[in-house]
């Protein structure tokens, strides 16, 4: 078997018009190879059992002020608005996300270099990283919507091409995360298990599920038993606490009917040695703004 | 003035085709008049504070399991799915609430008449209390509906022609509310303020208002100031566990995506010195079922 074999061979299938299945992971979640960074022993043996772990405090207060100014900057910009880069939510037509922000902004550019992200992704990863992708999230209050149970791998995999859940993502809570605003749900220790879903990848998909997923959502029955398994946390806490997950972590989130709007910062950090290949299960790729394909490793 | 002045005088108007508008209460939330009964001094100094209190373990596991048993059945019983007192989900044609279950079930019947309800209902209502509405109410995983922010008393008051607050809810979980699937959201203190809403009820509101309210509805900078200046709380706890709630409690629910469905049973005591006139913002009065005219105290 040749290098390039390895490297396209379909471990996690998924989308291949066959029925649902729960598979085993067969990569490591925290891979050995870079061990100087902030993130602990322990930190890291936690990310490893449950899939997350949470840095409270990774922005300070100020910090946090900073980037929900350039979040206000960002959406009040008719040019950013106007962007294809800019997803807006289906039924009030505010800004729901901004993709590549780390692209058009100078300080979400800064802050993917910082050490406090890069060193602790490079820990995880076990290697040099790059951004597969960047984001400003907003969840007004009174109506925002929430996200169904996914992985975010199984996209990334039959989409974009990831070989192995080898990435990590970061989200930096801009606003209080409380228990009732729509936080981040997760199943702890289900990134070891790949759902396999049903259904083939439409075209041009990407249109329509960064807004609700219509395809890649696992059935009932594997989200009840994961769920059984495993049980339900919630990413709760105040702004400026990151959480840290890997990309096959069983995730979703609920509505928000509160005033209290939800706003993070997401970065996907990606291993260099896990580069895309060609979608796994859809005809294309999607565009660049939504999943990199410029692996050149992110430096201080 | 006369006393059917009195009675009729409209001290908390609604849905006058007027702007929203944030009223005091004019009313106690605990009333003086009963001083025996299941509940503490804390326990009311609590309700009058926050306009509601929780009673962990008010059902025994084995009773929990009982009446999730006696929901089943109802639930099953092609004759009960048919009946006008059974509201069905808006898109999964699943069973959603069961009204007047204290008429068509004799064990909510022996429930009501049980002094951990009665009791309790008499001592903070200070006088005899009959059941102005019953139901069970079931959320089911994946995709429960919630209910948007509202007063019950709003409705009460405008459709049902209560003349005051002087209604208390018992909420019985009969499966866990965790933070995450859809359990009560309240602002401790809001009771004593009375959010007049603008609009008008339309004819037959009630058949479609159970599903999803359009009037009666606070407007968004209403819950906003309230929320800011009191918070919210969730009712969180494991099946058994009862949430007391004044009639003019600001409460909602977000959505369930969790594979745990929620379920409760809903009893609404309301004292037989406010006994319900015409209604003060409808053309007429909802069916029975819903809101109750007959106010013979309930008695052990």
């Amino acid at each position: 078997m040749t290098v390039a074999d390895v490297r396209t061979q379909d471990r996690y299938p998924t989308r291949k018009g066959t029925e649902s299945a729960l598979l085993d992971r067969v990569d490591p979640v925290v891979w050995p190879g870079v061990s100087a960074g902030p993130a602990s022993e322990d930190e890291l043996a936690r990310h490893d059992a449950n899939g997350f772990h949470i840095v409270p405090g990774l922005l300070k207060p100020a910090e946090v002020q900073e980037y929900w100014q350039e979040l206000e900057r960002l959406s009040d910009d008719p040019q950013v608005r106007a962007d294809e880069r800019t997803v807006v939510e289906k039924e009030s037509d505010e800004v729901r996300s901004l993709f590549e922000v780390h692209r058009t902004s100078e300080m979400v550019a800064e802050l993917v270099r910082d050490e406090r992200l890069l060193d602790r992704a490079r820990q995880i990863l076990g290697s040099d990283v790059y951004v597969h992708q960047s984001r400003i999230n907003y969840m007004p209050g009174f109506r925002g919507n929430g996200f169904y149970w996914h992985s975010d791998f199984e996209t990334w995999h039959a989409e974009d091409g990831l070989p192995a859940p080898r990435a990590v993502s970061v989200s930096i809570a801009l606003t209080d995360n409380f228990p009732f605003n729509g936080g981040l749900m997760l199943m702890p220790g289900a990134h070891k298990t790949y759902v396999s879903c049903a259904g083939r990848t439409p075209e041009d998909n990407y249109k329509s599920s960064l807004k609700e997923q219509k395809v890649g959502v696992p059935a009932e029955d594997d989200i009840r038993k994961l769920a059984y398994e495993h049980g339900i946390e919630q990413f709760t806490g105040p702004a400026g606490s990151a959480l840290w997950f890997d990309s096959n972590s069983m995730h979703g989130s609920g509505n928000n009917i509160t005033p209290f709007p939800r706003s993070n910062i997401f970065i996907v950090f990606n291993s260099v040695d896990n580069a895309p290949v060609e979608p796994f299960s859809a005809d294309k790729r999607r565009p660049e703004f939504i999943a990199a394909r410029d692996t050149t490793p992110v430096r201080r």
